[in-house]
């Protein structure tokens, strides 16, 4: 592990001590002490922490290299800020997709005697971020920025959640709900705001970034990043190797709205469009293996290659036109870097 | 119903058509619209409104009558975000509780096609809050205070519900974990800080209120009248009369930490105690009546009458106490006449 991501991990174990110090002070009984300290370390821990760990490198940048300790020490606590969000959502994601495991452990609400008590769990997530923003930055003049832009975000990610539940409910497959149209805006909604513009808003911030023109280029830029991140997901989930990627992908058998089956939807031959309809979202190994043929008959690879160019040649062209004075380039380059290409 | 009444009710449809028009600025579909405009119908109105409408009353006393249009309109929308605050715990409470009913109607998980998505439609009314604080007192200098006050009590009505879940979970009866220290924590943090403290809190930082002491005080009050609020309803739903207060009360058979069976705990004989731990949180009338005699044997009538005579004398103590210049004890006397004695 890279001495910059120890560091990161260390405020962790600060914000937990913070929040249960809290929790004591209210007089909480020692059991429910214990059970939010399972609630943190189960859900906001173990992650790859790159949302968290982007706020800091994006502070870095826009300083210069030259951030201060105290900065920095801030700049962690807000990326964890973001990783308190994400362990709200997916806790709460977890019950309502029914899934079984997460990041290799059993979900949550899947753990002996949890079960939809991890709702008020994942609501305890959400509260924490807020302990933590007037903790540590109470006294600073973009506090409310801050907050603000908690709220936000974390509307839009609700807003992107709810169209995906009621457009791919679980249990009722109809593939007529589907369209690239919807997708965009899932994946826009759902994960590129939370996960992208998030966490290098937050930087700007921080680095005291007042200019409007700066936050509309950065999420000009950073959500067609987050819709490229997640459409990648989506292809590796069915085309990557299981060994890489570390997990085998079943986003067919679980009728997801990926963007495998919404540009199989526009390509496909009335055949191939029944077939579609007769074996999507179903367990057994057979509907899966018809699905991913027409997806290779299709030449979904294909696609997905033509597609990454494409939007790796769209986001490098809007970087370049970036006018150093209103946002650094390197932020966006940095992500680049990071994300195109990646096999996991 | 009085005209005060009816211009309260009048803001919801404003409030909710702001709403449904940022969900339309962010391009939701039509059916996520519809949704999102049903979730609020149902979740939102049709309560006693008792908590949003004392917001309106303490500012019209603090303001000597004389509040403006425009700051009763306020007054009105800080209603009804504790309203929206409250339809956002009881939408996850009752899947929590797997409650049936609620206010007469189906609750709203169990309705046709919601489901778990309920989780996150608690989630958007939790953020309605939000963007209703930000639309209509961005400009106050107590808007910071607003945002706080929410976080906080949010957090502490969370606190309150996680001991509530682990102390009486539905499937599990074990009076041991049950005390009447752990039932006034519950109460104290689940109930009375947002349905007491948080209207009054609110109405303060509109009047201008800035001391501390001010806010201490009214808490001094509020907190204990939010506990014989709730210790009155926890007693109604055993021994009121169900014609009256439109339920059928069942606690017993749903294993509730409710002031009745902490009080009969306190006082019970060995053999007494046997009973109450084979009987309670059984859904059979046999084992409720049984409970219900080890009640009467035990003069619980005339413990809450006494405990009543109490609490009323001790908060009408506490409020002749009060200094008019910190804060009017009108505003704590209306409490008392609205809820003392009362039969439903």
């Amino acid at each position: 592990m890279t001495s910059a991501k120890k560091e990161f991990e260390n405020v962790f174990a600060i914000l937990t001590e913070d929040f249960l110090a809290l929790a004591n002070s209210r007089k909480l009984p020692q059991n429910a002490i214990e059970w939010i300290k399972k609630n943190m370390g189960h859900n906001v821990f173990g992650g790859k922490m790159n949302r968290g760990m982007s706020v800091v490198d994006s502070l870095q940048i826009l300083k210069d290299g030259k951030a201060s300790d105290d900065e920095l020490f801030k700049a962690r606590v807000l990326g964890w800020c973001v990783e308190w969000l994400q362990a709200f959502f997916l806790v709460a994601d977890d019950i309502m997709d029914s899934s079984i495991t997460r990041r290799g452990n059993p979900c949550w609400y899947k753990m002996e005697g949890v079960g939809t008590i991890a709702i008020n769990d994942s609501f305890i997530l959400e509260s924490s971020i807020f302990f933590f923003l007037k903790k540590y930055f109470r006294k600073e003049e973009y506090y409310v920025d801050l907050l603000e832009l908690f709220h936000e975000v974390t509307l839009d990610t609700e807003f992107g959640q709810l169209l995906d539940l009621i457009t791919a409910p679980e249990n009722n497959v109809d593939l007529n709900r589907f369209s690239m149209e919807k997708y965009k805006f899932i994946v826009l909604y759902k994960t590129a705001i939370y996960s992208f513009y998030l966490p290098v808003a937050m930087a700007m911030h921080m680095a005291g970034i007042k200019d409007e023109l700066a936050f509309r280029k950065a999420r000009e830029i950073l959500l067609p990043l987050g819709e490229y991140f997640q459409i990648q997901d989506d292809y590796l989930d069915c085309f990557g190797d299981p060994v890489v990627i570390g997990k085998i992908g079943t986003d067919i058998e679980d009728n997801k709205c990926s963007w495998c089956i919404n540009q199989a939807l526009k390509m496909a031959s009335p055949e191939q469009r029944k077939l579609l309809d007769k074996h999507y979202g179903k367990k057994n190994p057979e509907d899966v293996s018809i699905i991913k043929q027409i997806y290779k008959d299709l030449n979904l690879e294909g696609v997905y290659r033509e597609y990454e160019e494409n939007s790796y040649a769209f986001l490098t062209g809007l970087i370049s036109q970036l006018d150093e004075n209103v946002i650094k380039k390197d932020i966006f380059l940095e992500y680049m870097k990071k994300i195109y290409k990646r096999t996991k």
